[in-house]
C-alpha cells in the first residue's frame, strides 16, 4: 500500500485550479478613497477616465524655432530660406507674441506654440545668422508639435476597473490631475495554525514542540501580494475548537488560510471539522510534492485553504492556491514570476503522476545558468530554502531529468555571477 | 544632420552599465536590527549563524510505530512479524516511555522519537489487531525519522550578507529561534526636478506649464524596490539654484536623481551645474530610445543619475540605470524582471544603433501571447504606459521586427486572456 493511497483521490495541480475557477464564486466588495501617491499595486475599483487634455496646449515637441510650415516650402541647404527671429518663448511661459508670415519665434521643447504657428524647425536644420535664420529643409504642418489631447483626450479611460496600479501609472494621473482615486479595499486573509505541537515564537521551547514558523511567513506573503493578513493564532488538534475558531473568524475574513492537520493520520481535525460546520470540500489531498496534503473548502460562501504545516509545504500550496483565489476573489490577475532557463547539473529522479517542485540553486558560469538540485523530499527541509534561488517544476509525466537537460526555473531570487 | 549628432557621442546601454559598474564605488553604510516580521525585503546585514539544530530533537517523519529496525528484519507480507504496542506519542508530548524489545510505539509524524526507538514504521505497512501489529516489510535503522540537526545545525550560516531576505527566510530564522536580524540600511534616494515649467500636483495650472508626473512615479519605484525617496522638490532651469539644491541634498542622500534638463536645448543646466560642482560626468547622452538624454556623473564620491523630464523616457533610464545603481552601492542583485515570448501583432521599424524600449498590449488568443505596439515615439506618451503590458527591446543591430517575428516581452503588469 503506497502512500499515495492514503488519501482516496488525489486531485492533479491544473484540475485543483479548474475547481477554484469555477466553485469560488466569491467577490471582494467595497471601496478606499486614496492618494494616489498610496496607490501603488491597489486595484481600481471603477474605471478612471481623464478630466483634461494632454497635452493640455498644443507645445514644442522638439528644440528650434516655430514657424508657419508654408513658408518653409521648397527649403533645402542648396537653397535656404530666411525667416527672421522676432522673439523667443521659454517653457512655463504664456507666449505673448504672435507669428507673422515670413518670420520664425525661437522655442523650447515643451513650451507653447504661438498664435500663427503650426510647426517647429529644430535647430540643426537652420543656422543663426544676427537676427535671421537660414532654414535648410522643408517641413509639414504640425510637425514636431504635440497637439493638445493627442495623447490623452478629456473622457478618455485611463485605468480600467480591476487593473493594479504600477507607478507609472501615477505619473499618468498627475498628468490629468486626479490625485485620488478609489481603490477596492485589500482583501483581509486569516491564518489559523492548527497543531498541538506548535507554538508561537520567542520563549524556550520544550521537547517536542516546535515554534510556529510558517505562519510568519504565510502573513509575510500576503502582505507582499497587497492583503491584509489576520492573525488568527494557533489551535490545537481538537475539532471542537478548530470550528469555533474558524466559525468566529469567517465573517472578518475573506479567504481563512489554515495549516497543519490536513495529512490523513491522527491528527487530522481541519478536514472534519470544516465538514461539521457545514463546508463543501472541493478538493482533498493534490498530486503535487511538496504540498500533498492540501486542500480547499467553501464555508458559507468564503474559500477556505489548508496547507501543510511544513513552512516548504505550504509555501508551494500558497503559490499555486492562494494566490489563485485571492485572483479570482479580488477580479485582477497577478504577473507571472520571473524565469530563467537554465542546464541541470544532475539527474533527479521524480515520481510519474506527482508534479515536483524542486528546488534548485542557480548559478552563472561562463554565461550560462546552471541548475543544482537541493534536496527534493522532507518538505520540512528548511536549509533548502534558504539556499534556493528558484523552483524547477517537474510535471506529472515526466520521471525527472537528466544532467545536462535545460528546464525552466522560476526565481524566488536574483542570481549571482561566478 | 540627425538628431542624434546633437549629443558629441551617445554611449550603448551595454557601456553604461559597465561604466556603472567601474566607476560607482561609493557603499551604502550602517545597519538597523529589526524583528524578523519587518524584515521582508530588506539586506542581511552579516551572515545570519544558527544558535540550534534543526530539528531540535530526533523526530518522526510519517505517521506510524516507532521501533527497533532489528526488529522487523525479514518481515514481509507472507512472513509478517508481530510486535506489542506498549503506548502512543503524540506530537507536543514528551515521551516517557521507552522502547523494548519487540514492542512497538505509535507515533504521530512529528513526535519525539522514544528512547530505544531508531525508525519508523508507517501504518500503511502494519495491520493492527488489538494490542499488537503485524509489521509487513522491514525498515532499515533511521528510516522516517529526522536525526536531530539534519536540516541545520549550530553554527550552520542560514542567510549570507547581502541576502534580501524573503518571506520564506523568515520561516527559517524562527524555526531556529532568531526573532531580530541586522539589515542594512535602506538606501536614500533624493529625487529633484528641474524645469521652470514644472509644477507640484493639485490646484489649477497656467498655460504653459506642467504638473510634475514624473517625481510622483520616481518616488514610488523607489519605495517599490525597497529604497527611501527623498522629495528634493522642484528647481528652475537656472544653474546657481540647481548647485545651491545638490550641494545641499548630497550630504544627506546616497544618490541623487534629478530629472529634466539634460536634452542638448537652451535648458540643459544640470550638466553644467554638476561640472561646476566638481562633478564627473560618467556618460551623457545613451543611444537608447525613450531615454536619450539620459546622464550620470559622480559628485565627491556618490552617484547622480540624470533623467528624461518625460515619465516614460525617466521610467526606462529609472529601470536600466537607477536600479544598476542601486545594486552596486547596497551589494545585491534584484531578481530579473518576468518576461515571456510573444508574437508580434505588426511590423515595426526601428532605428539601427540604438537600443529601442518599445511598449506593447498582451493578449492571450488560443493560448498564444500577442504583442500590439503601441506608439513608439514621443517619450511624453503617456497613454501608452497605462495600455502596456510590456515592453519589446529592440537591440542596437536590429532594424525592427516583422509582424509574426516571435519577440521577448518584459511585463509590467499580469497578462488577460481572451
Amino acid at each position: 500500500m503506497s502512500i499515495l493511497s492514503s488519501f482516496k483521490t488525489l486531485t492533479k495541480v491544473d484540475e485543483a485550479l479548474k475547481l477554484i475557477d469555477e466553485r469560488v464564486t466569491y467577490k471582494v466588495e467595497g471601496y478606499e478613497e486614496i492618494e494616489i501617491s498610496e496607490a501603488v499595486n491597489r486595484i481600481c475599483y471603477e474605471d478612471i477616465i481623464s478630466p483634461i487634455n494632454v497635452p493640455p496646449f498644443t507645445r514644442a515637441a522638439m528644440d528650434g524655432y516655430a514657424v508657419k510650415a508654408e513658408d518653409t516650402t521648397s527649403a533645402s541647404i542648396k537653397n535656404p530660406i530666411i525667416l527672421k527671429v522676432i522673439g523667443c518663448i521659454d517653457v512655463g511661459r504664456t507666449p505673448e507674441i504672435e507669428l507673422k508670415p515670413g518670420c520664425a519665434i525661437e522655442i523650447s521643447t515643451g513650451a507653447p506654440i504661438p498664435k500663427g504657428a503650426d510647426a517647429v524647425i529644430p535647430y540643426e536644420e537652420t543656422k543663426r545668422i544676427n537676427g535671421y535664420i537660414e532654414v535648410y529643409s522643408q517641413v509639414h504642418p504640425w510637425k514636431n508639435v504635440s497637439l493638445m489631447g493627442e495623447d490623452i483626450k478629456v473622457g478618455d479611460i485611463i485605468l480600467k476597473k480591476g487593473t493594479i496600479i504600477k507607478p507609472w501609472d501615477i505619473a499618468v494621473l498627475v498628468s490629468v490631475n486626479i490625485l485620488k482615486v478609489k481603490v477596492l479595499r485589500k482583501p483581509i486573509i486569516g491564518v489559523l495554525s492548527t497543531g498541538s505541537e506548535i507554538i508561537e515564537p520567542g520563549g524556550s521551547i520544550e521537547e517536542g514542540k516546535i515554534w510556529n514558523s510558517t505562519k510568519v511567513m504565510l502573513k509575510a506573503m500576503i502582505l507582499e501580494d497587497y492583503g491584509v493578513p489576520l492573525d488568527l493564532g494557533v489551535v490545537e488538534d481538537d475539532e471542537d475548537k478548530i470550528c469555533e475558531k474558524i466559525m468566529n473568524a469567517l465573517p472578518k475574513c475573506d479567504i481563512i488560510i489554515t495549516t497543519g492537520g490536513t495529512s490523513i493520520g491522527r491528527s487530522d481535525k481541519t478536514v472534519s471539522a470544516i465538514r461539521r460546520i457545514g463546508g463543501e470540500i472541493i478538493f482533498h489531498g493534490v498530486s503535487m510534492r511538496p504540498g500533498k496534503p492540501t486542500a480547499m473548502a467553501i464555508v458559507k460562501g468564503k474559500p477556505i485553504v489548508m496547507l501543510s504545516g511544513f513552512p516548504v509545504a505550504a509555501l508551494t500550496g500558497y503559490q499555486n492556491f492562494v494566490r489563485r483565489v485571492m485572483e479570482r476573489i479580488c477580479g485582477i490577475k497577478f504577473p507571472p514570476q520571473p524565469k530563467i532557463k537554465a542546464r541541470m547539473d544532475r539527474r533527479i529522479a521524480s515520481q510519474l503522476g506527482s508534479r515536483e517542485y524542486l528546488r534548485v540553486k542557480v548559478l552563472k558560469k561562463n554565461g550560462e545558468y546552471i541548475a543544482i538540485p537541493l534536496r527534493l523530499t522532507g518538505s520540512g527541509l528548511l536549509s533548502s530554502i534558504t539556499q534556493a534561488t528558484g523552483i524547477v517544476v517537474i510535471p506529472e509525466n515526466v520521471e525527472g531529468y537528466e544532467e545536462g537537460d535545460i528546464v525552466e526555473v522560476t526565481l524566488l531570487r536574483g542570481v549571482d555571477e561566478y
